[in-house]
């Protein structure tokens, strides 16, 4: 019956005014200065609101569970801490509005739902929940919580717009961020945070040269990421080395801890030292590799988002393992990210069909890699903090002359999380 | 033509000898110790090795590329640091072995299988790679490297086989580690290891009541992982809390840390102090009411797997925000995660038609997990340290007098990449 009512709505114009009532059956048109124009139409299991025509999405639909679910009132959500007090399983299946109206607040229109009693179980603690409620939403906010997948991926993309790049790009554009600017301001972090957004390479210049001095780099973005190697670690030649990055010999392109879960997000590395003769730094942007990949070669790039590489490390009394494939692309949480570091490769365990495929498309892929004209090179001096996106930007090292001076960086790890969350509060977006 | 060959492959049971040869199209019958009695057949792309019966898989194939990028001599994996030394895209396309033959080696039989030169890429750094080369396999080792979807799993899964529990069962069943033993021996930390890896929960008694003795504690599995909560934090009533974990309310069955990519697999918390009226700590296996729910409600079940809920932590200068479904099952790592926060949930972004059964089947989720039955319940003494596998146990608190007297519990979190390897550095398997 309602089904029909709906079907059968019709567009009722009406001037701005306190309150205005949805009927079930009906459309309203509501003006304001925020929300422009917009048309809210109640279904049966949802309410329709169309933003108007230059709005991205036009339209969103928002579930009536969903809309108890999310009332942000006082009651629903702890107004310091932001936790919900409710669970989503509290809410009563098949619920509907008893009225939906548009009212005009302080701070722009807002929709007033009133729900029936009984719209959340009733809990001990919280008594007058299972009462009448009444949801007052900010029309605002609602229209950033559209969840059709295509808002939803706009969302998750918002934070990053990569600049893909090349050797010559990054060398013609780069910039450095001067260290007490950096350290002590929100301003210099800012500049820092905005490369690692754009181009995954960003350089702080005139550090002090202190020994665990990277640290207090790596704090300005989150926590340290404390692995076995330590909070912070030293890039030295030494004897006996339990990893290639403790020797004088070339370092291939790469990225760390790829065994682990969540491979770190950025990485720091603190030049205190630097005399040798060679041990050149070198960066490429694997985003850029993988549009060239993608567009010459689609077929093998699409091998390397199916084919899962095997990334373990058993050594020095640890055996890490982990699966995981080259290219990761528009998942739930990011739109690309990179895995890559042949030296702790183990046996790949793949389905059979794609063994051999794979071998063809890893080997194209490391084609596009080896590209010099990808390649930015310099060397660090003394001073200088290289930080960059481990799971975008790869790094290596040209081979040095370990008895012509001396070599020593300090590196450090932060996660992905910490610095997408210095993103979001220090809103640093596109 | 070698394809021809292949097919008219017919079986030669030889006798054991040094340097048996595997003709391109012939099969030939091994006998050892180690192996048994394994028969090795060459076809176009791959050789296929039957185990014998009795062996599970009973039949394994690896791809030539595959056998040439996985051999395991000095040339190709470096002896000491035990990383690869070359890229797996460096082996030549359709490479095939000269011949492969089967010798009995001290530690029992190997495949020796010769390669033309070409095989790998050629690099400056390591002159002879191009040569001709001779790989000898471990037979032993191969058979435990089988690429197929159900060797792949069964690896994956033999580091785990989870007993579900109940209260009562959890109960009947609880064993506890004296803190001595824990600290100062494997076999302490081995029987700590085996309760996690079993029943995810684990009580550590007469720990010293030091402030940060927790973090002695989670170092025995690895390294602490450190969050805008610190190395480790303070659980009791304070005013104004940030979090509802710091006051003295009821604290539903929850898991910490839902919004971060790799929420830690490990959860300590130990009691200094706890003399206050209520309190109880609340434990629930996951596991179990998954179980429940997929032999129940088999599509709440398919639901609950598919949408993902979004976490986020607002507050306190924190934006994070992660989306991953509340179970799952069977991927690349695990066989099976559960995610549960309800107050760290922000407004879901699932997929207009998935919207309705995700509430339905969220609602019959957390009906299971209501069930009195399945909670285990204990009062924390001074010196207890409870350790709980965080994506599997569920954990809450029983409301308190906080006038009554003092609660105190220190909290520390370890990656579950740690315990992981723990588990398989000590040997720790089922």
């Amino acid at each position: 019956m309602l089904k029909r009512l709906t079907k059968a709505s019709v567009l009722l114009c009406g001037a701005l005014r306190h309150g205005q009532f949805i009927h079930q059956h009906g459309i309203r048109t509501f003006h304001s200065t925020i929300a422009s124009k917009i048309k809210v139409d109640r279904k049966d299991t949802h309410i329709e609101i169309q933003w108007g025509p230059s709005a991205s999405p036009s339209c969103s639909k928002f579930n009536y569970s969903w809309l108890r679910d999310n009332c942000q009132c006082p009651l629903c959500v702890h107004p310091s801490n932001r936790q919900k007090l409710h669970s989503s399983g509290d809410v009563a299946l098949s619920i509907k509005p008893e009225s939906i109206s548009i009212v005009e607040g302080g701070n722009g229109p807002h929709l007033e739902i009133k729900w029936p009693s009984g719209s959340l179980r009733p809990h001990a603690n919280h008594r007058s929940r299972s009462e009448a409620h009444t949801s007052v939403v900010d029309v605002a906010w609602l229209q950033k919580q559209d969840y059709s997948p295509q808002a939803v991926r706009q969302r998750r993309n918002a934070l990053f717009k990569p600049v893909y790049w090349d050797g010559d790009m990054y060398d013609q554009r780069k910039r450095s961020v001067d260290y007490q600017h950096f350290i002590s301001s929100n301003d210099g972090l800012r500049k820092a945070l905005e490369e690692l957004r754009d181009y995954g390479l960003c350089f702080i210049r005139n550090a002090p040269t202190k020994d665990k001095e990277v640290e207090n780099i790596g704090r300005r973005f989150g926590c340290i990421r404390e692995t076995f190697y330590g909070t912070s670690w030293d890039v030295k030649s030494i004897p006996d080395a339990k990893n290639i990055a403790y020797t004088s010999l070339d370092l291939g392109l790469h990225m760390d801890l790829m065994y682990f879960e969540a491979p770190p997000g950025l990485q720091f590395l603190h030049c205190l030292k630097n005399s040798v003769t060679g041990g050149e730094s070198i960066f490429l942007d694997s985003f850029k590799a993988v549009e060239i990949l993608k567009t010459m070669h689609p077929e093998d790039y699409s091998v390397l988002t199916q084919v899962p590489v095997t990334f373990h490390y058993i050594n020095d009394g640890h055996h890490m393992h982990f699966r995981r494939p080259t290219i990761v692309e528009d998942d739930l949480n990011e739109q690309r990210m990179v895995y890559y570091a042949p030296p702790f490769q183990g046996p790949l365990e793949a389905e059979e069909h794609l063994v051999g495929p794979f071998y063809k498309a890893f080997a194209k892929f490391e084609e596009i890699l080896r590209d010099p004209k990808l390649t930015y090179r310099m060397l660090l001096q003394p001073g200088d903090c290289v930080i960059f996106a481990n799971r975008r930007v790869l790094h290596g090292r040209a081979e040095f002359d370990a008895a012509s001076g001396d070599r020593h960086l300090k590196g450090a790890y932060v996660d992905w999380d910490d610095f997408k969350d210095k993103l979001r509060v220090l809103d640093v977006r596109k």
